[in-house]
């Protein structure tokens, strides 16, 4: 997916969000706003937004001389989540579809976002997934595919989403890769986080190499493309990753929520449905 | 009025919005939006936003090779006006306050705006605006300085509005200028439209000097500045020119709609509201 026009503003919105969720000063936030006017002028639109949101995350980093701004944020998110891992849990094993309960709840976990917007409601989102209606549900082609799949390979998003990853991980009932960021960014799971949501012990996490909020494939490590490619099945979490692979005319099953009108304009979808299948949008 | 954070992101709503409205082609809306960004990236946050914006504006009528591309908007505008001009002065001639419905109707012509948003509906505004409750309503201490003033010095803003204008300095009774931007910016009523809006037969037109969508000290010519400090009163329309002149502790009678949350934020008021009179702020 490319760069939209509406991708421009957003930029900002998410820089000045991010410096008051950082509790930056006034100044400060000024100088990333103007940096990253820089970055945008210079901005090659022809990407999808988290190639530029690479550069501009990057230089937020440089400007705070923080290498993981969201660190603390990520920690609580991820506890947050634990906190209800067992609850969740307890919900799958009692519904009369493991699998799709747990799809359900992976897909609930994706509202934890700091990038696109700090504004949501995860304990409504898990309360709510189990009945709601997704705007794709290609759940049966799934099943298909997965019976033909010795393994799976699942792109991770965020940090506290990831510990509900675990639990479709576990539902999947095969070996499972849990691809993570190359280096922090943003709120997006990196090796160290998915240890600490637990994914460790129910897959091999595995990194994508690349530090973008998606799958940028140039900045990815020939190891993680090799596996990227020998993969039997994949589930792409996350608006980042579909928004980098959703015009490659892929076999992924993207599950996500959409988060954005850009994104919601491009699968012509309203704005929060909730996505599981297959991408037909061909660049 | 400084800068704020979100003034940065509506620069380019703005320009984005002016490609479409201009029935722009989508390189160089692009070309816009990343010149803009450019612009941006050297921005003083510490001036006005409509300071901003003229730069802004400048490079889309640079890029685009016409100096006036609202030209057509603008004409629209008047003739709608125009075509509702003598029922609007029946309402003001048929009310028991000819000067207070008169002011209303001013108010609501402000509504009018190819800046900020072009969603706006001119028909609702003049059918309610007579009822409306304004956020601040100083009529009874303008009659006080009204009584006291041989002449009066109006600051125009929108083309279109500016005809409703004409039928507040109708209900003045005295003497009026009429300051009209320098040069074609946005949708602002310059020498020309003032002239095509029927203010020429009511109030001398004057230019500010100053191409600004408000009004810019450093830009204004030595005779309006003349003009401006020797004006017994002064009643400025619009938010381009209330953002401009608000902190300077002027006593002047603001006349406008609160078209943006950074405005609506920096008086405490809801976005929507209408407003008539001095402001209180001080930078």
């Amino acid at each position: 997916m490319k760069t939209y026009f509406d991708c421009f503003p957003c930029f900002f919105h998410q820089t000045k969000r991010t410096g008051e969720l950082l509790e930056i000063d006034e100044n400060t936030i000024w100088k990333l706003l103007k940096g990253v006017s820089k970055i945008l002028s210079e901005a090659d639109i022809n990407c999808p937004p988290p190639k530029t949101a690479s550069f501009v995350y990057d230089f937020i980093s440089r400007t705070l001389r923080n290498p993981d701004p969201f660190r603390h944020l990520k920690r609580e998110s991820i506890e947050h989540a634990l906190s209800l891992f067992k609850k969740v849990r307890a919900r799958i094993h009692e519904s009369s579809d493991r699998l799709e309960s747990a799809i359900r709840y992976a897909a609930a976990g994706n509202v934890i976002d700091y990038g696109i917007s700090s504004d949501f409601d995860l304990l409504n989102e898990l309360d709510t997934v189990a009945n709601r209606e997704f705007f794709k549900w290609e759940y049966h082609e799934f099943l298909k595919d997965l019976k033909d799949a010795p393994w799976v390979l699942i792109l991770g998003d965020n940090c506290g989403e990831s510990v509900f990853d675990r639990l479709l991980i576990e539902e999947l009932k095969r070996p499972v890769y849990y691809a993570v960021r190359g280096a922090p960014i943003i709120n997006d799971v990196t090796k160290e986080d998915a240890i600490s949501s637990g994914i460790g012990e129910v897959a091999k996490i595995v990194s994508t190499g690349c530090k973008a909020p998606g799958i940028v494939f140039d900045w990815c490590s020939r190891e993680f493309l090799d596996l990227f490619k020998s993969a039997p099945l994949i589930i792409s979490k996350g608006q980042g990753n579909f928004e980098t692979l959703s015009d490659k005319g892929l076999s992924i099953y993207f599950l996500f929520k959409i988060k954005c009108t850009v994104v919601a304009k491009y699968l012509s979808c309203p704005l929060g449905s909730l996505y599981f299948g297959k991408s037909l949008v061909i660049s």
